[in-house]
């Protein structure tokens, strides 16, 4: 069966999204010529929420299902059979894409 | 369709503003002879706001719309299809400039 | 008798689960070749909880018997008999493995 | 039309006095000859306040018109047309000159 | 008169406990070959309990003639008579040593 | 007109003491062969007093007058005309020097 | 008239006791050979105590007259004519020394 990971705190478990460079023939495609140059990732799962020097509980900004944008760094890579997760903490994120 | 990104917490997207260099013909435009040397740039979008040490809500203090003056180092580049954005603290903003 | 150790504070006790490399006739097993490659190990006892700065008492995020994805860096190694036992702060747990 | 530089949170805008080294003539000036070695300037512009670590608004000690003793280090340099501006934060000015 | 040293604050005054190498003809004992490699000590005295950042007493977790799991490095080494004892914090105390 | 310094929050305004090497015909005074080798000062002015984290006023330790113990590093100097007057902040006076 | 420091704050006064290496004769003293080596010092002023990080007055552990156990390292020197004093912080004391 395969494992789950439940992210703890303030931490949020991610599946980078890496832009299509080549076509099946290896043309360049005119979309990706252009393509953002953004590091950005899928939310997979996220943790319950952090909390405050003083013990306050800290409310996540980022959900499951959010495209995020992240910061150039950082990051802690995580291998789940095939797969190649990264695990964010909630502040790091730099904003939500939206179509 | 094109991308959007929204800022979390007390980031800013900003699209700096490069002064004027040269006319067409290439002559040195006397308005930026004397251009000023400051790193600006226009605030596209901001997000809710950050959070001091305890959780407590912290405002923003810039606005969408407004030109501002930007500290020398700092800031994530973010390219967008053709656009060339950053992304910085609300708190590293130093100042507005108006007309 | 044998010795047993009680984490203090937000420590827990952690034996670290390591994936079978090969079978017993040294081949390399087909589910080892897409093992995962994470920091795993199960929690053996936990300490009762930590301080924020003012004193509050934080509660524990992880239990004993939880199977704990551990930072690739950090942990406190003790040897105790036999046994290598590594001692990890709470807040340094990435996440739950959950089948 | 000019533009004009608001200062943000806690920081304020001077301009720097220099000591006048020498007469027209370029003769040594007496006065400045035991001239003070200060690093001072005027304000020009101040921000509306910080904020201390849990949000609370901190209050200016600087207003605009002051002299102000500035420290050695520090300052970021703005040039807004032929105007040599620096901005420093409030709590780093070192006291106010009077006569 | 012997001196007698009370530990302030949240310190504690530890004497070290060293694993018996050989036996008296100098015979590697056999419970320690396979001995535990911790650095562990008794506990000869507490202080009265540390203070958080606004001043709080913050209590202790370990008490005289409690046997700790101490870290590897850190510890102020101290020299009464023949006797070497060393003092350490009470939050930098790994675990408790129960049989 | 001579300018005066009014130092701002914490600081204060001190001008050295500096002991009597020798006598006017260059005898080492007895006094001075035992001198106390201390970095003391005068103070000439204070600030209203300094900020807590959380912006609570914190009161003066030190006043005019006082005849101050100076720590061995630190001190901002300002050159007022002849006057080489040195800037501290309040918490790093290590006493105040009775008869 | 001889000067008298009253040490600042959480700041305490303290002359070292060195530990007597020989007899007059030169003799290795019995009681010295197994001298303790501690840092140790006889507490002469201490401050009114220190503040939290919000301000909050917190009290001092060691008082005049007290035998303390220094760090090893630390301690600001202080020569008031033939007297070679020390001046630590309240915090800094390891503990009391009693017969």
């Amino acid at each position: 069966m395969a494992k789950k990971i439940l992210p703890l705190l303030d931490r949020i478990l991610v599946e980078k999204i890496v832009a299509p460079k080549k076509s099946v023939g290896g043309v360049l495609l005119p979309e990706s010529a252009s393509a953002s140059k953004v590091n950005s990732g899928k939310v997979i799962a996220t943790g319950p929420g952090g909390r405050a020097k003083d013990g306050t509980p800290i409310p996540m900004t980022v959900k499951e299902g959010d495209t995020v944008l992240l910061p150039e760094f950082g990051g802690t890579e995580v291998k789940i059979g095939e797969k190649e997760l990264f695990i964010y903490r909630n502040d790091d994120v730099l904003g939500i894409l939206v179509e």
